[in-house]
């Protein structure tokens, strides 16, 4: 337990017990309130001082200080924030407090996601964010009408605290007549295209609100601006709708378009990063659900990403050319994001260009329905995952195969070369530039490369970390007879006689598993940590190196931090989710392989400590 | 003082000395609360047992039950309401409690006027009111957008209780970015030329909500239903808008349209009474102002009606072909009417079809304005005045000359006779015959017929009224000679030594005036009396009768409910005041004339008593 922790106790007022983190838990939800602060909680991640983190929202930069603007829902009560100038560290707004909170003529009952228009009311930060009157809202019950609208707030003090406009919703309900599943999370956006296609003024504002129409299918509902005091918002149309739990392709590289859309962030891309007049794609959320489907129940949701074409031909329509998954974790969902400025002060200070930075929200409660977490003992439940920039990513030379070639995949083909191999287009997800070096610039220790064959024992590292804060880097080099076998290869990290954590690829059907059976002595004494296997689908192609051909090398870097493990890969897979771990000693790592084959092992290294992303916490 | 006044003014916990009414008025506002109850209270009119009368609202004929619901705003909190089975006298619903009240999620600072389906949702009641989010609202000042929106409620106990439905509003609000002054007072309809017009299903609902364009003019934005469950209302926009403070012809005739409409009814009328196929009808009020305009302050409130035609040339519009003046009392104002159906109980009783009767609004403290009358004292401020049957009236044999001929009147030209005699339609204004045979019926004296010439001192009658509960019925029959002349005639009521009332006709500006300025000796001890003329316009015709032409007689119908004095005449004119005399003895009524010719009065009687309106009231 480290000193901060018992600090922290000693705040609240309360005499614990020293937790003893080399014996066996006890029955976690049998502890004293706060006393298990510390245990996973990280220290690179955004997250409030303590309580529940719910959605990400409210992103900008302040075009006044350069400041990063990042916010979230926060205690099911209103929206909290804090602002970055280096996108590493981070200052509380409101020492903490909320931003905006529930209980005004438009939003007695809740407020829901909200974005910022950096320059609004009399070019002030003015939030657009969902104002609740009705509940209980779900996809999966009729909708209450006019539970949702959008309704107007603004800063005058630098965003701390957002003052509602003292008026009534600017969109107040949804479309007329239009039997909603949800009419939330509006999302403001600029897009030359859409300025051209709907004969708008340049810079004009958009607003795109989610949700979807019962028994029809999740939907975008899409508005543009059409006075300087944004109060009126006209409707365009439901520019994007898909089927009811129908699927991109057939599901494998896009999961679910469910029952209902939440989240949707509108935004242009290059490889570079941010681009109004790039690529347009589409963040979001959906809600789904296994079969039977309960009531108020979203057994599913899926983060989601799309790319698509925007087109009028009577009305704006957003049609999708690939899509895939930001974040394969089952608690990564609600990413929220917007450009990141070149004129930022994070971006001066790095060099970096504009850039469309989103925080995935990951819950720390399966959605509320870890029922029996030992929440209080924790005190805090959730985080925001790692910032991640977006860009378009360019995959070169890969052979002109079934697998560059399939469709209703999360790439698409953008060229052949003379030489016959295929560029391929998908989109690039990494940490954030100054978030990557911050956590990667503690000591670093190299792990020899090695060749690993037939082994199904784990090999442990020469040198593990001390504690759970570290980034893991590696590549693995799989030969082309991997491809059709059962070949399994990763690292086993947070790692004990008692505990582990298995990642690794599994070519049989292309995913990278994290494997959490193991990873918690906690979950045996403790209901609401659960074990699942996390998974997420990343195809290797076959690709052209020095005139031979091969599987492209599996990239990872693989980031813990204390009880948050978010594991990157290849520029463009990201799969996040909870690790555990009790033992103060599970912090080996080992080699994994398993199946027939050779993998070649390299420039593996682990950087220990990460960083403090809040310095000025107490 | 009443017996009855006692038992209150005890009830009220106070003793309270007796009033003298027999000597000079103290300053009124010096007395108990409560003891001012009786002085000036009618007895045949509709208002609460206590308190502040607001516009009459959610008027219907409650179909299970045959009885007719009479609604009014009251002490500005909610709307009361009470049932009539005879239209004579009526019962509390709620024993004098409101049906409805703000404080609501959609009306969460006032509830405003609203109207009733009579068989809405699921066959029941269903009210449709504005719904009040943000204060102040008026014509002069910005409107907060989103103030007004208009909700549902549906009431399952016979009209008792309205409960409001539970979802947001049915009309969310004003029509998208127009700058309403105001956007309230939603009135339900049924009608086969809209139907058709608009190619809506037979006995589709349409709602009219009544304000106007900031800068543009006062309108009535048009809805229909397009759902059986009354959800969704389909916009067919402002089918009715004047310029910003014109007036109908000169302004002579129907007032002013000022700077916002209010409390718009439409209905279809024939001579008989109601009749959907029928020319169709508004009435409404009128908010306009003196220069210069005051912020928040209304000085002028006009009750009109018009007749117009309906058509679709691409939207559908009411352009007025006549209009007038529902009352000319400066306090009338605010009409609520609605269909009494053939078979309401009222009707059956007395073997009357369907009628459209509509009860005005009689503010007792112009309009807020008298802010130091006795209020407390009185215990009650204002009242609905006597309930109206409106039908097309024809006025027959007129001579074709200018004075019929004339143009942005309230009348028009129906056709001309064959010996060259015009018929004129114009809208004909009766007490409700229920009410009007129930007034008539108490013990009645004629007064003798009676020629006067260049009387200047009023005529006492042989008998006068007891008390100050009473209808004086008269015709006066003109020369030809007093159309050009400065001739005054009519009746002094209300008179003793100490005060009178005159009314009288005065053909230099063919008016029925009501000379206040005398009628109250508590107008020189108190503030808040007012004393000034009310006077309304009345052109009585030239006809032709038994071969010869004259002037049409003027026929008066003047009730005096104790404070409360309500003149009609020729069965299209009504005007409506207070008349607050203080002395016991003022019962007296005189003949009036003044000025050049002589003037036959005949059919003069006084029937005395009126009845009690509430006779299940403590």
């Amino acid at each position: 337990m480290k000193p901060t922790s018992a600090a922290l106790l000693l705040l609240a007022g309360q005499a614990v017990d020293a937790i003893d983190y080399n014996a066996a838990p006890p029955n976690l939800s049998t502890l004293a309130n706060g006393s298990l602060f510390e245990t996973w909680r990280p220290r690179a991640h955004v997250l409030p001082v303590s309580g529940k983190t719910g959605d990400p929202c409210m992103k900008y930069t302040d075009p006044k200080t350069g400041l990063f603007h990042v916010g979230w829902l926060h205690n099911d009560s209103g929206i909290t924030g804090a602002t970055t100038d280096d996108m590493v560290t981070y200052r509380d707004l409101n020492g903490g407090g909320p931003s905006i909170v529930p209980g005004g003529i438009n939003d007695p009952l809740a407020v829901f996601d909200g974005s910022v228009i950096p320059r609004g009311i009399n070019g002030t930060p003015t939030l657009i964010y969902t104002s609740v009157s009705f509940l209980p809202i779900h996809w999966s019950i009729p909708y209450t009408r006019g539970a949702e609208s959008q309704s107007l707030a603004v800063s005058y003090d630098g965003g701390r605290n957002f003052t509602k406009v003292n008026q009534g919703p600017v969109i107040p309900e949804a479309p007329f007549g239009v039997n909603v599943t949800a009419f939330r999370d509006p999302y403001v956006f600029q897009n030359p295209q859409l300025d051209t296609l709907s004969d708008s003024s340049v810079g004009t504002w958009y607003t795109v609100v989610s949700g979807g129409v019962h028994d029809v299918g999740p939907s975008q509902f899409l508005y543009r601006q059409t006075d300087p005091d944004f109060q009126y918002w006209e409707y365009l149309g439901e520019w994007w709708r898909e089927g009811v739990n129908t699927t991109w392709g057939d599901g494998t590289w896009a999961g679910g378009w469910g029952f209902n859309f939440e989240t949707g962030n509108i935004f242009g891309l290059n490889d570079e990063g941010y681009d109004p007049e790039g690529e347009v794609f589409n963040t979001l959320g959906t809600e789904g659900s296994n079969a039977p489907i309960k009531r108020e129940l979203s057994s599913i949701h899926d983060l989601l990403w799309t790319a698509g074409k925007i087109s009028n031909n009577g009305s704006i329509k957003f049609t999708p050319t690939m899509a895939g998954v930001l974040d394969w974790g089952a608690s990564a969902y609600a990413a929220a994001g917007k450009v990141l400025t070149a004129d930022s002060q994070a971006s001066k200070k790095s060099g970096a260009p504009a850039r469309f930075v989103t925080y995935p929200w990951l819950t720390g409660d399966e959605y509320g329905q870890a029922k029996l977490f030992p929440t209080r003992q924790q005190n805090w439940t959730g985080t925001l995952l790692l910032p991640r920039e977006l860009h378009t990513l360019s995959i070169h030379n890969v052979v002109d195969n079934e697998l560059a070639r399939e469709t209703g995949v999360s790439w698409r083909v953008q060229g052949k070369s003379k030489s016959g191999t295929l560029e391929l287009k998908t989109l690039g997800i990494d940490i954030a530039r100054e978030t990557y070096n911050a956590l990667t610039r503690g000591s670093s220790t190299d792990e020899s490369d090695r060749k690993l064959s037939n082994q199904s024992t784990p090999v442990p590292f020469a040198k593990s970390p001390e504690n759970k804060f570290f980034v893991l880097r590696a590549n693995l080099t799989f030969p082309q007879s991997a491809r059709k076998s059962g070949l399994k290869s990763g690292f086993q990290i947070l790692s004990s006689e008692f505990e582990s954590t298995n990642i690794y690829y599994q070519f049989s059907n292309e995913s990278i598993i994290i494997d959490r059976s193991n990873t918690s002595a906690a979950a045996q004494s403790t209901s609401g940590i659960t074990t699942y296997n996390e998974a997420g689908r990343l195809r290797l192609f076959d690709v052209v190196e020095d005139g031979a051909e091969k599987i492209e090398s599996l990239e990872l870097t693989i980031v813990v931090d204390n009880g948050v493990l978010e594991v990157f890969a290849n520029g463009r897979f990201a799969l996040s989710t909870w690790a555990r771990s009790w033992y103060a000693k599970s912090t080996g790592i080992k080699f994994l392989h398993n199946g027939v084959g050779q993998v070649q092992f390299s420039d593996v290294s682990v950087s220990e400590g990460l960083f403090e992303a809040w310095p000025e916490r107490q």
